[in-house]
């Protein structure tokens, strides 16, 4: 049995991505080191859509989510934040640990905001300084209108639009600068399918402002030395070499391919993936889903830890189950990282023998095949 | 040309630890992460000669000193620093950065401090809440005796005592427990030979209580989030899973041997490799050196920088040059890593060869000669 990763990150990693982080270890301000930042900060203009440096932090998403409060508010702000979901949420807690003045827009987990209750909001809120989104959001596999949402914002105020981009950068379509995206933060475990420990933030120039303004006490993710550091194409403090290298080789293979290659790819695998699952009767839960993942209810009857579980230890198929109160109640695939429809009918066949094994009833090969045909077929 | 990497960090990688860090991505919530998470925190406790639990951090060391600062002070608080070079430094600038009250020793760069100077300062200063130390200075190639500063310390002051150990831990004999450390920080791209990205914090009960005290805001740093993972088996955030798999295999490898034979090893490769230097007439730039590098002073009449880049381009020999005001003016090679007494051979050798390029007199061969037979009449 062989191992199979369908993790909503860690994703599964290409083979030349393990062939660069396995070069002979090299000095990060070397000029060897130093070309291939200066090559991989343009890779990053170019997967954020935007003009404007991209910042590498060494730390996790959440590194970079800590950072975007840290750096781009002043004591006591008032931000709000949409919340549908775990990450969502995460924007709350950091706020909240700063001490800063957090207006939370719940949303019902497995629903997307409506774009016009967070104009509301911030019309009641003038005074808001930055809003914090989620665009694909992990724990419910929705996908957020970030777009429409950061339009909306812009028309009544000022605030900054912070987009968590953690798990829709390189998967879902975004154009940071077209869509006024002021900031942008995303993680290396995700659309740009190399293992975790590397955080992006793209900054237009009003975050720029923002963060000279900031007086909130920071250092380490402080982005005014990532700043500095970039100028002279390095990065303040040692960044994670071996991560870098594996970044140039993902990048230049991402690129070449183009951007649209892996936006229509990931949609095509989530349309096969819904439907094959919707075919043996399974109920999805997101609303509106973003194609990095999709996450499945588990049907009556069935124990869905279980499930998670028998597909990990029988068929090898690595899956994320529910977090928080949707344990054991969903399951999420993902459909981001290195993974084409052979992978996905692959998921679809051990879901099914899983389902089997724990008495589901329903037409066997059926969701196999569909996902095989609603691929053929195309959606799109 | 074989390219040879001699930094301070990053060091050569051993090949296990390559080989294991370019195995099938795992998830990190999954059994077997948890398993060798499990294993890796009691190779830590042994690792840094405590009992207590060792965070990891997906950072560089500087998160973990930045993380040592913002977790176990409040605000306003008074601290010592110690700074006798770039790192010494760093954590009076961390620490002002927060708004404390920063009192800075400074020592001679090149210089170790005087463990009664330390005893006056906090007797000076009974309110100090912690006293900031680094064992082993990598700017100068200074070794400090934080043993003895500890233990003064002590007598006089109820401070913590936090030690930058980042390229001392595995290098340097040192044993947190029994020297009473409260607090020592490391690195990975140290003396545990994996490349960078991940830090380590061992906190004894003492630390643990200024934690649970401390009111500095923090989130991704923050090490009541880290311990409550830790509990079980886990990091709070995605850690940076490729370098925790580097990781296992080093400190297996690491303590399978015995800390005692690396801390030998390295004494022996520095002596060997100061010996080398001093017969061809060259000066030592440390009064009380760390076997984790050697600082070399440039001669007279000989470019520094030239030296480094020519060591580089026409030998493979990668070393640091002088950071701050010792650009130009001495060149550090490393000892801790994967390298035997053959690789100080071979650096001793492009040295000389680079010299001779360079026009500095001396008898070609005295240094090579002079590593090997000092290595092998050991001093140990």
């Amino acid at each position: 049995m062989r191992p199979r990763l369908f993790t909503p990150g860690p994703t599964q990693i290409p083979e030349q991505v393990i062939n660069a982080m396995s070069r002979p270890m090299q000095h990060h301000r070397s000029p060897e080191f130093k070309a291939l930042f200066r090559e991989v900060t343009a890779q990053l203009k170019a997967f954020f859509q935007t003009e404007h440096d991209v910042l590498i932090l060494t730390s996790s998403g959440t590194g970079g989510m800590d950072a975007c409060v840290v750096n781009l508010l002043r004591r006591g702000a008032k931000i709000l934040t949409v919340e549908g979901g775990k990450f969502g949420q995460r924007w709350g807690e950091i706020g909240r640990a700063y001490g800063l003045n957090v207006i939370s827009l719940k949303v019902e987990w497995g629903e997307a905001i409506d774009p016009n209750e967070v104009e509301a909001a911030v019309q009641e809120n003038p005074d808001v300084a930055a809003v914090f989104l989620t665009h694909s959001e992990t724990s419910t596999g929705v996908a957020f209108d970030v777009r429409a949402i950061a339009e909306k914002v812009r028309q009544h105020s000022d605030a900054l639009v912070v987009v968590d981009g953690i798990t829709s950068v390189g998967v879902l379509p975004f154009y940071k600068d077209e869509w006024h995206i002021d900031v942008c933060v995303s993680g290396s475990q995700k659309g740009v399918m190399i293992p975790p420990g590397l955080a992006f933030v793209a900054l237009n120039d009003r975050a720029w402002q923002r963060a000279e303004q900031s007086d909130l006490p920071r250092y380490y993710l402080d982005f005014l030395h990532a700043r500095k550091a970039l100028k002279n194409d390095n990065t303040p403090w040692t960044p994670a070499i071996t991560l870098m290298l594996g970044l140039h080789a993902s990048l230049s293979m991402i690129l070449d391919k183009g951007l649209e290659y892996f936006w229509d790819k990931y949609e095509r695998l989530a349309y096969a993936t819904r439907e094959g699952a919707r075919a043996i009767g399974l109920e999805l839960f997101a609303k509106q889903p973003s194609s990095a993942l999709t996450a499945i209810k588990v049907p009556q009857g069935i124990d869905g830890k279980q499930l998670v579980e028998l597909l990990r230890t029988r068929y090898g198929v690595t899956v994320a189950g529910g977090q928080e109160h949707l344990k054991g109640k969903i399951f999420r695939v993902a459909h981001m990282g290195y993974y084409d429809h052979l992978d996905m009918v692959a998921f679809a066949s051990a879901m099914e023998m899983a389902l089997h094994d724990l008495g589901w009833q329903f037409e066997p090969g059926r969701a196999v095949a569909t996902v095989q045909s609603a691929y053929m077929n195309g959606k799109i």
